[in-house]
């Protein structure tokens, strides 16, 4: 399968082995993409076995699984696998609320910054967000407000994409990421685009609602809590903005951040 | 020390064994409030220490820490224990991201709802959210938006207190938590006390913004992922809306949805 150089982070992922990894092109490129990914939970394998760009590997369902979402499975067109719910666990670890169900599928091609700026709709850029759940809630809320879609680092990204997928809660069929290996850059080549970088940092002095008033393309910028963005990206953006809290702790959540900024930038 | 009948739901909290019950109380009474809490991470540490409510039992830091937050640990007043990083992590299980920081101190006095409603501010109600990751960020965003405080059901709600609290990064001294017995009770007493009752509910015909226009006294009810509110509490709020998403995917992370409902409030 032919890939782009964007496509390479994927291998970061925590390694599934052979199963997960074609042997001829793990033996040639230590970056080689792995040809499945597994996904789990109700919305996420659902979405996933709508998605006519995923191949369909294998697709497993607990007895229990299997009964409850009888009508959603049966509406997909796919027929799972039966098996132990144990099965599962043990293929997704103790951790995973798998609702019974697991998927083996093709991962999605990683588009270029340029297919995405040629969607409609804002951009969210992530600075250095680890945390696969926070980045999964950030896709989710992507998908509700109609995003382009979502820009990430390659290094200093989640990895675990089962979780990130879950989080996601099957946005990331819809939600467009694009991984670039310099954000600064990648934030020039979209006010290049013509599109507004807005950076969301707490100690700016004007407010995101000012920022977003106008009717041009708009890309969220939002680094890690605690860290907030590097020097590199904050120089690099258009603006520098806050979000506006009267209350007595002046931080949220990361991704209760981007859901916020992604209403008032669709709302303004 | 006096407790309210509300604080009953706190011994359900796993147990820390005799270091975090006292002994007398837990024969006596099976709903005995623990007399210490464990609290790591260093918001929410620092702003605990800063809470004159909060009586100190035990402040331990690792001699990391103790060098990386020295000017914030001097101006708390409090004089830590300096340990391994591993006795820390001994007590706080091996996922938890303590940041070297770890405190024991008295819990916080649960309020009644009468009390909560007499203070300023929307009021968050949630029906049976039991992620304790969700409910300290949905904290977390009231601390953000100075609400009056939250609402929630004695059970069915979270109990591991030390993963709430770190999730909720300092917001819950800020916020006070009235639990309550009887859900649908409480939303009555709201509504008696002239509080408009908003319930999310994807499937309302209007939008929030309709429903918070006015100038009076509001309280958002929000129900799980998936199950949403249940049928009572559906039928007790003064009217159902939902929050306004054009995607394809038309459901948010419920503290995300609750950031952006008191956004929606705060901003009418």
């Amino acid at each position: 399968m032919p890939r782009n150089k964007s496509d390479k982070p994927n291998s970061r992922r925590p390694g599934r082995g052979k199963r997960g990894t074609a042997p001829g092109d793990a033996r040639r490129n230590p970056y080689a993409v792995p040809e499945c990914e597994t996904l789990y939970g109700l919305h996420t394998v659902l979405e996933a076995l709508g998605n006519p760009r995923r191949k369909v590997r294998r697709f497993l369902a607990s007895e229990n699984a299997a009964k409850r979402f009888e009508t959603q499975i049966a509406a997909s067109g796919h027929q799972p696998e039966v098996v132990r719910t144990s099965e599962i666990t043990r293929m997704t670890g103790p951790d995973a609320v798998h609702q019974g169900l697991l998927l083996d599928a093709s991962p999605l091609p990683a588009p270029e910054l340029s297919q995405l700026i040629a969607r409609p709709g804002p951009i969210v850029v992530l600075d250095q967000i680890t945390d696969p759940h926070n980045v999964g809630a950030v896709l989710r809320s992507c998908a509700a407000f109609a995003a382009a879609g979502l820009v990430m680092t390659a290094r200093h990204s989640p990895s675990a994409s089962s979780v990130l997928a879950k989080s996601a809660s099957g946005a990331l069929e819809h939600v467009p990421i694009a991984k670039v290996t310099n954000l600064a850059r990648a934030i020039e080549e979209l006010k290049d685009s013509g599109v507004h970088c807005v950076g969301l940092d707490s100690d700016a002095d004007d407010i995101l609602e000012h920022a977003v008033s106008g009717d041009g393309r708009t890309a969220l910028v939002l680094g890690a809590e605690g860290k907030g963005l590097r020097q590199k990206t904050r120089e690099t953006c258009s603006v520098l903005v806050r979000l506006d809290m009267p209350g007595a702790i002046r931080s949220l959540n990361v991704s209760n951040a981007a859901a916020l900024a992604l209403y008032i930038a669709t709302h303004a």
